[in-house]
């Protein structure tokens, strides 16, 4: 079960004041007339999935779970902050497993490769490498590295058992590649961009390797779809959420803190960084979207959300069961004098944390708080998260007059830099 | 080597319009005549460190590192960044090592503290506890909780030549329980702030435990202690960066977002999180500290920060020489297009990557940048990196007219938690 408690955050009439303007763009969304709208596919993606393919991964995702070290997930953004938010927060930091999940391809620094590669050598590894084009530099270099490595290590005929590749279904280097090697391969829809496909085999299948119920995860899904379908602002918890979002900016706050308070949801907040700062980051426009975590950030950023300057609102991912606890024991001697939480849990501690931070922020420092209520982070729970935070970015993005889909900034970086690579044509 | 590029921030003249003010500030630093002068005792540290201490830390550690598993350090805020910082900045995310370091007691996760309970049971570890006064919550349940599993695993005797205690040298629960005991015991100076301790046994030891020379860690801090004595706003890089982001500050900024092309650099970010957000946001005032790890988020942040609201300016940690480096292998088919780059190392194409996004940022989204070039991660430059931080921390708080050293904030969530948590006296 998830809530949305905004009253520390906006009045309800401000929500409501927003209700003709929902229903308009919750139509577009639904109609598929708004700008973007080629990338609308994750819209009805939790009902209209390829059952097949699905079905397909979670049978193949089981036999590289049972017969590798280690699997090398490599892609970069849309590529691999999903999957990577969704294995930490249902399975923790530091789990034990039979197979380790490595992400790899994120990022050119050779101390980073170098050292997953070094870590690889006495390893039976295999690669899920995602990609649309194949062609995206860091992610490109990381597969040449891997794929050399595990042809090396063991051979090229099994190596092209041990590659899964997820990328578009009808063309680009990495399909062709796929296909001369014949890999095992998944389809990359072409109407769902890289921050909306953690539902898509780009999440799923380096999930099922995991051992998640990808199909719990979809439904989480399918009921998020179905009742966010209904834009009424006095039940839809997703476009009140937007709403909120929307009203936080036009009254001089200009930074949203994702807020936990459990360190394996962290990576969540990357996935949201992304989900919002791209989708909305345009025009000299948007909220830029911030992280922490509680209560290890108190120590650092909590000075600064109390009393400095109020520039933020937090939305806060409150888990109110942890994956798993431990109480607190008792001590004789007692000389840090915890004694008064003797045979409490941690998670009853961390609660009390939560709504004392809360209190002390909204009344002492005047900071607005969303709290997202999450009864415990489960395959459905998370399903239903993801969908509600994609939804409500498409409801801000558009509310701003702002085409939630495209990334038209990222490309003159890019730009420079082949140029300064020698890259031809540029 | 380290050197600062201002020039894509702030013109020449309105550096040095600042030297007044700063000549007058460095007088307070030196002198201590400041708010918050009895925690200046980092200042004159790299100096004045007490010499027998740090040998014996440098002893005791070769001993730990020798013969167990894991070291877990216990600590939260000052007492945990400093130490994972530097450590991971200095070995990567990924190295092999003879011993494993986790840190631990820095949250109320249930998950967290039960999957690092479990993770311990099969292995020998030792345990660095850091807490001034041994009742900090997190920490204080933390320990009680490793305490317990070592006694029970090796026996009490054997628990006591496992703990090493960093706390206090007069009072408090930690101090007196270390006596008790027989600890070995560390001393965190009362002198010194949480945030300003990283060159004292708080980060020593857990640091020269991971086989890092920490002698040359103190040299770097000292030759910059030296250089950034003399205000000379032509010459002194520290106060350089300090006056600028009181420019920024001043000029519609109110974001600075660290940013490195590392991803093992970027636990720094979330020190300097620490230092410039709690030493700065007090009474409404100070720059809001974010942090970004490119590429990576070149992927996810980039958009915005090229095209969305202009609240930011960058400071770039620039490693120019990775920890170790990979080349770019030869493909026959060269499907993917990237022959062009064969032979290159990944250093040689993130440097391009990170000067392609250079002018990607100022040039296009009028973006202030600050690059601090660093030749390479090495003891001595990290040394140096952190003082010059600390330093231009308390340049930066005092051109705000702000006590760099104190916290009032933080104090009022822990009032209400405890509350809560039906603490006498509260």
């Amino acid at each position: 079960m998830i809530n949305i408690d905004l009253s520390n955050a906006i009045k309800e009439k401000d929500i409501l004041s927003y209700q003709k303007k929902v229903n308009l763009i919750n139509k577009m969304i639904i109609d598929k007339t708004g700008e973007g709208n080629d990338f609308l596919g994750w819209v009805d993606w939790p009902t209209n999935y390829p059952k097949d393919e699905v079905s397909n991964i979670v049978r193949v995702a089981h036999k590289i779970r049972k017969n590798y070290d280690v699997l090398l997930v490599i892609g970069i953004g849309g590529s691999y902050l999903g999957a990577r938010s969704a294995i930490e927060a249902l399975k923790g930091l530091r789990y034990k497993d039979d197979i380790e999940i490595i992400f790899f391809g994120q990022t050119f620094s050779g101390t980073y490769t170098k050292q997953v590669l070094d870590y690889l050598k006495d390893k039976r590894f295999a690669i899920n490498v995602i990609s649309k084009s194949g062609t995206t530099t860091e992610s490109s270099i990381a597969f040449r590295l891997a794929k050399a490595l595990l042809e090396k290590k063991v051979g090229k005929k099994e190596a092209r058992k041990a590659i899964i590749a997820t990328t578009d279904i009808e063309k680009g280097a990495l399909l062709q590649l796929s296909t001369n090697e014949g890999y095992i391969k998944y389809v990359l829809p072409r109407d769902i961009g890289g921050r909306y496909s953690v539902f898509t085999p780009v999440g799923l299948f380096p999930m099922a390797v995991a051992g998640i119920d990808v199909l719990k995860f979809l439904e989480g899904a399918k009921k998020a779809q179905k009742e966010f379908a209904n834009p009424d602002l006095k039940k839809n918890i997703c476009y009140r959420y937007a709403v909120t979002r929307d009203f936080m900016y036009n009254h001089k706050k200009s930074v949203e803190m994702y807020v936990t308070y459990e360190p394996h949801m962290s990576q969540i907040s990357e996935w949201l960084k992304q989900l919002f700062g791209e989708s909305e980051g345009k025009n000299k426009l948007g909220l830029f979207p911030a992280s922490a975590t509680f209560s290890t950030d108190l120590h650092s950023l909590g000075q600064f959300v109390q009393d400095g300057t109020p520039l933020l609102f937090e939305t806060i991912l409150n888990v109110q069961k942890p994956l798993c606890d431990v109480k607190i024991p008792h001590d004789d001697k007692n000389l840090d004098g915890l004694n008064y939480l003797e045979g409490k849990t941690m998670a009853y501690v961390n609660d009390k944390a939560y709504k004392g931070t809360l209190s002390a922020h909204v009344n002492e420092g005047n900071v607005p708080c969303i709290s997202i209520n999450i009864s415990e982070m489960n395959e459905a729970n998370l399903g239903y998260l993801l969908y509600l935070f994609m939804r409500a970015c498409a409801m801000s993005a558009y509310l701003l007059n702002i085409n939630p889909f495209n990334q038209p900034g990222v490309e003159i970086y890019k730009k420079n830099m082949f140029h300064l690579l020698g890259k031809k044509g540029y």
